[in-house]
């Protein structure tokens, strides 16, 4: 399977990537809306991979080639340009292509980070609302530490929830998940209860904050 | 100490009531409306107990007595009860009493459930404004599964999230949180980052639907 991390040079998407690298034989496609940043962020994952005897080939492109050479699509741009990015490369997507919706939007203040939740509901909802009707859109990816994502001698024993309306993209996202060691994946429902996973983002980052050596910190349901 | 569970008679008061009187030596009063209704509850909560060789008494009261003689108070009341119930003993608090806020506003739809933040920005805050000046409000076991907190064979292994502006009654609470066997108590911050807290509680319940097996789930951060 191909997968492109659109926004790959940033640091949910780097994380992604070398997981998606180093644990499975997915072929990994880094899209920026600058061709030359994602071909040099390319060449740093290789490098990073090479350290740990790991020969991949990681490639980068303009966001709207590696949409069009992928068959799942994950937005790892900041929230307020997920809508953008759909829009910019809407047309190299087909009904087989998969978005996938990591970003969450959040506000910080003096007290911590709060959810803010988008008008139409959720980011997720607003990558749905810019996708072309026959593009499945699946939230997943959320909660993660995108240092403890992208250090290898971490593991990683957290879970990602994924939403979704069409069953059958899920379980593809839920298997590339799953296919990352240490990352269990968990069904959340609908995409109209992506709010409530994107709302764990800041809360994460909140107990981050407030208790000694959990930096890094994620979670897990049991 | 004496730890008032005012709604004790309803699912999360009876988990707390049976945890802390079979965890711990704190007093556990059970507060109602109904004064029969907390005394019969209380009874039942000893029979339990008794059944598993603790003798332990368990009072219930009027929620006024129950608050008045407590210096821990927990609204484990519904969350459109929260802020009458905090008048309705507010005569009884004193500034060394510490309320504790355990409840969610949710709605839910054919998708799941939601979260329903009050306009007062978490019921947690609803709680601290309707309480007189000089009483602390904490917010906290929020997001613990009620049948599986009032099921004593079954080992927690969770986390509950505390939040609270007066750092001496966060860890009053967090202590109480501590002592109950399997429960760690984190720390998520200010009062105003309660919603992000009392978010998690719909999403644990959206988990529990969609995932097998998963029926009592609840949340850990690592």
């Amino acid at each position: 399977m191909r997968i492109a991390l659109l926004g790959g040079t940033g640091d949910i998407g780097q994380g992604l990537a070398l997981r998606w690298a180093y644990d499975t034989d997915h072929e990994v496609l880094i899209g920026s809306r600058d061709a030359e940043k994602a071909r040099t962020a390319a060449e740093s994952y290789e490098t990073e991979l090479d350290s740990r005897g790991v020969d991949r080939t990681v490639n980068g492109f303009a966001n709207e080639m590696a949409a069009d050479r992928a068959d799942v699509v994950v937005l790892a741009v900041p929230p307020y340009h997920v809508g953008d990015t759909v829009d910019s490369v809407a047309g190299k997507l087909d009904e087989d292509t998969i978005l996938v919706s990591p970003a969450v939007g959040m506000k910080g203040d003096e007290d911590g980070m709060h959810y803010h939740r988008p008008g139409a509901g959720s980011v997720t909802a607003i990558a749905a609302e810019a996708a072309p009707d026959d593009v499945s859109v699946v939230g997943a990816f959320h909660n993660l530490s995108a240092d403890r994502l992208a250090n290898l001698d971490v593991a990683l024993d957290l879970d990602t929830l994924v939403v979704g309306d069409d069953p059958d993209a899920k379980d593809i996202v839920r298997r590339l998940a799953d296919e990352i060691e240490g990352l269990r994946s968990l069904d959340a429902g609908p995409l109209a209860n992506a709010a409530e996973v994107e709302s764990v983002t800041p809360l994460v980052i909140n107990i981050a904050r407030y208790n000694d050596g959990m930096h890094d910190v994620g979670v897990t349901f049991e």
